[in-house]
């Protein structure tokens, strides 16, 4: 059970934590605070905040447990603003889909009490953002990704993973590197890829027409293209040099469908089609239910 | 009402649309015949057709109406087998994914009996195939594109209109060209590069363990990756000339994102993600209820 949640950022993944944490009943009071003013009230209005900070280190001030769901570029400059408030027994989280810039963000900025900091990244989301979608149940059955460093306290890791685990997601835990390696490939590059797609439809003359005889198939391949831009433009930037191995692989496997196409080699081509066709099957038996984002 | 439909190939699309005459009252009687026996007599079993048929040829014999419903590739030799039994009252319709290719196919074989062929492309589908999955409502409420030639016999495509509305499709019509440069952008693009991102990742020596952490942004985005390899073969196979203006399309579309990403311009990335975003937005409120495909 913790005292003051301070909660910077107040938008959709933030202020699902703080409805997730009240509905457990894991905090007795949540102290908020957002860039925009007006986000701020809104959420004291829903009820996702029990009071409004006026600033990053005045949502810090006497709370023990602090989350950061601010875009990852912003967490640098945060990190700066609450770090004279942090006290040893503080645990600090963030919830940044990229992870090895958060962590050196983190180094840079909190020195020796960077090992109060648990680096998370819940997979869940939505393609709305703000809290007005806020929701108790967006961590609910969802994967935890807790990325620690050396020189993260243990026992800070060990109390993030129980509060994770307290409003049901399913906590792993990898290193920032492999952790980026691995969202690259399944997540960001798919986004950047669906970006590619919905813009080279619009661009054409004809597009609208295209689009108008899409069906579920283009609906569901092309639904993260409906992501918000500022996260995303901080995420491609964070994870470029990972998304850019990733777009290498990519691009060597298009371009063997491609070269099979172009030559006539139907049986090749097949082949090459049913490695993938296969390798979707098998994960998403093996995936059963699989976690949100 | 028709006496007798005369089934060529009792897959998932022929079974379905078998079982959605049936349902509607449409036809008297069902031939049926597949490539593989075993199939045909599974259609039988499961009353999706009255009666196997050892050949295309006897399947059509006796038949007011006729469907293909062969992989597109195999529209040609198919036709050939059974013009012979073609008669002036006949109705011949496809199911085939890409539309040229099927009406040069239709020219080349039929001569004067072209007129009475209406090609036809019901946008729907399934990650599954074979008759065991066949649907009465695989047609209900998705669109049927009919793309008829100068020579098809207006009162053929009255007829073929009238019968796919009649089992709940949504017809509109456009010429074969309009409707293979609409799919390759909308639905054969978008499956080529889902097989080429889970080849990429299936690939990797650390494959699975990306995606063990994939979620649903993921399991949608790679959903049509499971098609059916032998038809999506052919499909791009049969629209590659399209596909490749498409892939060029994307290309460009891609190299945007990469350009700013290298450069560091987070306000125009943002800028391209955004548009995206907003396209991607209109569509799914334009779209309502999308047709399946």
């Amino acid at each position: 059970m913790f005292e003051q949640l301070g909660l910077i950022g107040c938008g959709l993944m933030g202020g699902s934590f703080a409805l997730a944490l009240k509905r457990a009943r894991l905090v007795k009071r949540v102290v908020g605070y957002s860039k925009s003013p007006s986000t701020t009230a809104r959420a004291r209005q829903l009820g996702v905040i029990d009071a409004e900070a006026s600033s990053a280190l005045l949502a810090v001030s006497g709370a023990d447990l602090v989350l950061l769901a601010v875009p990852v570029a912003a967490t640098e400059t945060t990190l700066k603003t609450i770090r004279h408030l942090i006290t040893p027994q503080m645990l600090i989280m963030d919830v940044g889909s990229t992870k090895r810039d958060v962590v050196d963000a983190a180094r840079r900025t909190l020195k020796i009490q960077v090992g109060q900091f648990v680096p998370c990244h819940p997979v869940t989301g939505r393609e709305v953002s703000g809290v007005d979608y806020a929701d108790a149940d967006l961590y609910t059955n969802k994967q935890l990704v807790i990325t620690p460093i050396d020189r993260t306290q243990p026992a800070k890791i060990e109390k993030a993973d129980a509060l994770w685990r307290a409003i049901g997601s399913n906590v792993i835990q990898m290193s920032p590197e492999q952790h980026d390696t691995a969202f690259a490939a399944i997540s960001h590059l798919p986004h950047m890829i669906a970006f590619a797609l919905m813009n080279s439809i619009a661009a054409q003359p004809e597009g609208n027409t295209f689009l108008s005889l899409a069906g579920p198939g283009f609906r569901d391949f092309s639904r993260i293209a409906a992501g918000d831009p500022q996260m995303w433009r901080d995420v491609l930037m964070a994870n470029r040099e990972e998304m850019g191995h990733q777009l290498q692989h990519f691009q060597d496997a298009l371009a063997a469908l491609t070269k099979e196409i172009a030559e006539g080699n139907t049986s090749e081509l097949e082949r090459l089609i049913n490695r993938a066709s296969v390798a979707r099957a098998r994960w998403s038996t093996a995936a059963g239910k699989p976690a949100a984002g």
